[in-house]
């Protein structure tokens, strides 16, 4: 579960340079705050709408914050 | 469910252009050929890691497969 790790912490990192809160990223993305935070610590994988609706969210393209998982 | 529509015939065109099957695409990702069915219908969405290895084994980076999608 290698990419669902990255994904977490790429997550993570980009919601506290963003000062959001798993609370406040949850309310923008209509998700569950304890799924937010399984997201984080890589013990569940994003689908494809939860990765698009994340993205926009952080302000960022779906591809680019692939990118940052890919790289 | 319009991403994984969007996502089944972005994979199924690009499949296609290759002249790969479903059952080799299965074959090539370890999935199941009904999944790789299920998917390029919009019937079920790809996870993070299905994402990464269809991309790969299209010879694609994953960012550049979702790019297709978000234009």
């Amino acid at each position: 579960m290698e990419l669902a790790r990255l994904f977490g912490e790429c997550l993570q990192s980009i919601r506290k340079r963003q000062g959001i809160s798993q609370e406040e990223l949850a309310h923008l993305c209509d998700l569950d705050r304890t799924y937010i935070s399984l997201l984080e610590r890589g013990k569940r994988q994003p689908s494809l709408t939860t990765i698009f609706v994340i993205a926009k969210n952080l302000g960022y393209k779906p591809s680019d914050l692939i990118k940052q998982i890919e790289n």
